[in-house]
């Protein structure tokens, strides 16, 4: 697999998989940089340069092969397997995502969820039974999970984000309001409503 | 104000502008772009490149005086005052939404939650009662409201945005996993777990 392309093509590859998965769903089966690059806001020279990275996937002028892009693309971000995450937070937040049923199908499958409320522990979200905090250790070392999603207050966030580590977690998807320090060769992404609002506030006056 | 700055730059501004809160609630008064740098995972001198772009905001060798940055961030961000916000979608993610408590002290407010299911409408979620789709034009246009979030199926958030922009919003926080055609002017961000976890999956093999 090719090594040194930028994060931010990286970045686009689910946007473009995203929307080819949903042009196929429509029943759709050729598409073009064109079409694809109008759906999503993005030129279509961007869009050839960032899969010629990956060597194409097109022939000139007879556009892409949805089904055949749509595989190569599950292929180059791994995503053609299921990852078991594992998910800190019962809150509302954190039930909200033990709910949805939009991982499935795109390469994730949430295994486990922990809360340290004794609220929580030991009663159900969606189809999980909350584990304690304390858990985190075992359950993640046993089962040789790899991802997880953050979903706990901000000031805990951090001591979260460590015990993960320590267990074996490589890749963080950070739903609490601040930054996390990881050591080097740990992935982490962050999704806070305010940052992308006030992204847009600066456009509106 | 300066208009000519990259998008990505503005994009950086809020996340400067919450880890300074976090430094002030944490009880300090000056910090460096070093320092700012080292908790972001971003590179000092691309600090000092962003914020000259408003002028600076700081003194060589002092650092930054982090509440005259944050008042100054606010400012730049048009955050310095609430904004009401539509959140349309009542199921478990606009449910977790209306709950969120993170809002406020940030410069928005959830005005109004829209659903239109039967069983929702009227309902309470949160402190709000849940208004029909049927009243998004006429609530949006009354209230003169600009910001909208959408969390609702896949399948309906374009129908949905539409009316949104018809009736005056100019900037839509997108839960939904697709992307939505809008007029230029309109600005759209996006939040979608999975092309986070699979923007990291790609390194992860």
């Amino acid at each position: 697999m090719a090594s040194n392309i930028p994060d931010i093509v990286i970045g686009r590859l689910p946007v473009y998989l995203r929307a080819l998965t949903r042009l196929m769903q429509e029943g759709q089966e050729v598409t073009s940089s064109h079409e694809l690059g109008k759906r999503l806001g993005i030129s279509s020279a961007q869009i050839r340069k960032d899969l010629s990275h990956f060597g194409g996937f097109g022939k000139q002028g007879t556009g892409y092969q949805i089904a055949y892009l749509i595989e190569q693309l599950r292929q180059v971000l791994s995503v053609n397997r299921e990852w078991e995450v594992a998910l800190v937070g019962a809150g509302d937040l954190g039930s909200a995502l033990a709910h949805y049923r939009g991982f499935g199908d795109r390469g994730f499958r949430i295994a486990c969820v922990f809360d340290n409320s004794p609220q929580k522990v030991g009663t159900k979200v969606g189809e999980y039974t909350v584990l304690p905090t304390s858990d985190i250790a075992k359950v993640i070392r046993e089962r040789g999970i790899k991802i997880a999603m953050i979903a706990v207050p901000a000031e805990k966030a951090q001591e979260v984000a460590n015990v993960l580590i320590e267990a074996g977690i490589r890749a963080i998807l950070n739903y609490a309001p601040m930054n996390l320090n990881v050591p080097a060769g740990i992935r982490v992404q962050y999704i806070d409503p305010v940052v992308q609002l006030q992204r847009m506030t600066y456009y509106l006056t």
